[in-house]
């Protein structure tokens, strides 16, 4: 390293790269922001924050020029865009042509599939006739997603019958060319398995955990998942695997059903994911210090739990009632952790998490689901 | 709390500020700074910097004004100038007498004796006939303090006879007016018990740990303090009664020397301190995250250890070489936290920290020191 420190840049400003950039105060770096706004959660606490459009070729490029290294806090960007930084010099962690994966969920089916991974059955383009087909074959109800944009559960439709399908086709801006057809599979849970991974291939492996979703969204991460050892090695097997298929540079989500007593890949995030949030205080290296270890090609830090248990419980807005309201009341919760982002409440809006580690997977969630409930509270809990 | 959440001000902008500033962002905080340039250690990582003099009245007044409450990363404030704010009625965490109490060694001294907390034998002020009837009554050597503005191994000499100590008094700016001086006792260890306590009183009791001063300068801090359980009760007892008696609000450390089988109190430091750097990893709720809770008037945190055994290693710089050079290789020692605070390299400055957690005190330590040394090794270790 030169006199002064590497400058990792990071397109985007939200609570990712905030957890990101508070990892990075401790290894004494200063993370650069491409921000849409200066009052973004992360550009909030952030020094170098740029303005500007993650979709805007220009903006990249003026961003990436103060940047060692580009990584990213979400997948809405333009993948050409990232290509033509990659042809200019630049070094992007993850690589355009993995972002591009990471955004588009035909693709990752498409690959995963060939790749050999176990995916739910699916046929693409989603075109009327195709569904059709596809759900005399499978049977109803089938699910029905955006290739592109989907996230906390917008995006993805389950749908009984022939009409809805129609009607849904009808009314989705790009049409059937910008869906995907799934069969619907009975879900017995969802886990998930974090990898970090280096340039060079070496990788830390995250202990595996189930994600509970309430209506497509991660209402609570629970830390080791409560499955039986031989799935969990399975799911880490997978993760791994997929790390290195796909080329991955930083961190890797492997969002995992558990259907039938096996694993179906569901979907991956190729940055920190919430799914992984746990790790601050869960684990001796966090998913956000080992993000920037990787695309840094600085050596990984030790994913495994520090403790036997720890959930963590999102802080969901209920509406635009601010949950700091009752941040008091929370902290009184013995022992929890609390991330709040610093975001204008909205129904629905991933506005903070709270973590509890025990010995005692059931007290630790019991725990953490009241201080978050608290927060949430709206007019007391 | 309103539609906004509160705005700490720091007065100062070194490690201690940054890793409070750290601390905030998972609170959903953005704490203010007052930094003496854009390029101390906390002002590099923060959103929020006012470029001033903490000895400046104007300086002071123009940064308090944009802040809901007022604490402090140094003693290097003029106490006036506090307490003249407090008149104007802003809230200053510790208050003005407080941060007066903990820059003036003679203060110190002579208000715990006056409150019977157990302080080495001492007298002011320290003239030349007055240390030479104090060494003719304890023996020598004795050792001088400087009243004010003395750290790490600065400001204290241990004089072995009455020409050194002449030589001393003439050549100190103030002379022996800004002098105090103590009976030199055989130190056997020195521990510290780190108290957060909020404005009404409530107060969590951290540890009591061991700190490994070398020419004054803390070399290592070991938590929990090898001493029989008797000394570290008695140790957390005075942290305790010291918090109430001087009516601190935050953090507040304080230093003692285990002497004769019994323990002397050494000094008080108002704000969070080297010896509880550990906690950010060891502890539950880190001493960064509970000076904020406590100037805040929220709940504090669990303070206990998460683990059996914590050692931190301070990187003391050799000389201008920069320890980030061989962060790769301190963080292939297996885990270890490492914080760096992104200061320029000076031989005996404090540029970063190491902690190791684990079930045995001495492989911990041995772990942390690995890394502290790789990082200090200027040619490789």
């Amino acid at each position: 390293m030169a006199d002064s420190p590497p400058v990792p840049g990071i397109v985007g400003a939200g609570q990712l790269a905030r957890m990101t950039y508070q990892a990075g105060i401790s290894l004494g770096l200063t993370v650069r922001l491409l921000a849409g706004s200066p009052d973004e959660s992360a550009a909030r606490i952030a020094r170098d924050v740029v303005v500007g459009a993650p979709t805007s070729a220009p903006d990249l490029a003026a961003f990436v020029a103060g940047c060692d290294v580009l990584t990213f806090d979400h997948e809405l960007v333009d993948a050409g865009h990232l290509a033509a930084l990659e042809r200019a010099g630049h070094c992007l962690r993850p690589g355009a042509d993995t972002v591009a994966l990471a955004q588009n969920k035909r693709r990752q089916r498409v690959e995963l599939s060939e790749h050999g991974f176990p995916v739910p059955p699916f046929r693409v383009p989603a075109d009327l006739a195709t569904i059709e087909r596809f759900a005399a074959e499978h049977g109803w109800p089938v699910v029905l997603k955006a290739v592109q944009g989907g996230y906390d559960g917008r995006g993805v439709w389950v749908v009984n019958d022939a009409a809805t399908a129609a009607a849904l086709v009808r009314d989705l801006p790009g049409g059937a060319g910008n869906l995907l057809v799934e069969a619907w599979v009975p879900i017995e849970r969802e886990v998930a398995a974090l990898v970090a991974r280096r340039p060079g291939g070496q990788t830390a492996s995250y202990p595996v955990v189930e994600t509970v979703q309430v209506d497509g969204i991660c209402h609570e991460v629970l830390a080791p998942a409560p499955i039986e050892p031989g799935l969990t090695a399975e799911a880490q097997r997978l993760g791994l695997a997929i790390a290195e298929a796909i080329g991955v540079t930083g961190i890797l989500a492997v969002e995992l059903f558990v259907a039938g007593g096996r694993l179906l890949v569901n979907e991956l995030a190729t940055r920190p994911h919430n799914s992984g949030h746990y790790s601050i205080e869960g684990c001796v290296t966090s998913q956000f210090e080992n993000h920037l270890r990787a695309v840094l090609d600085w050596p990984l830090g030790d994913p495994s739990l520090v403790v036997p248990a720890v959930a963590t419980v999102n802080v969901l807005g209920r509406s635009t009632f601010d949950p700091r309201v009752f941040l008091p009341q929370a902290l009184e919760v013995p022992g929890v952790h609390v991330h709040l982002y610093d975001k204008p409440a909205r129904a629905g809006r991933k506005l903070g998490h709270v973590t509890a580690t025990g010995h005692d997977p059931a007290e630790a969630r019991a725990r953490a689901r009241r201080a978050a409930d608290l927060l949430a509270a709206e007019g007391g809990a």
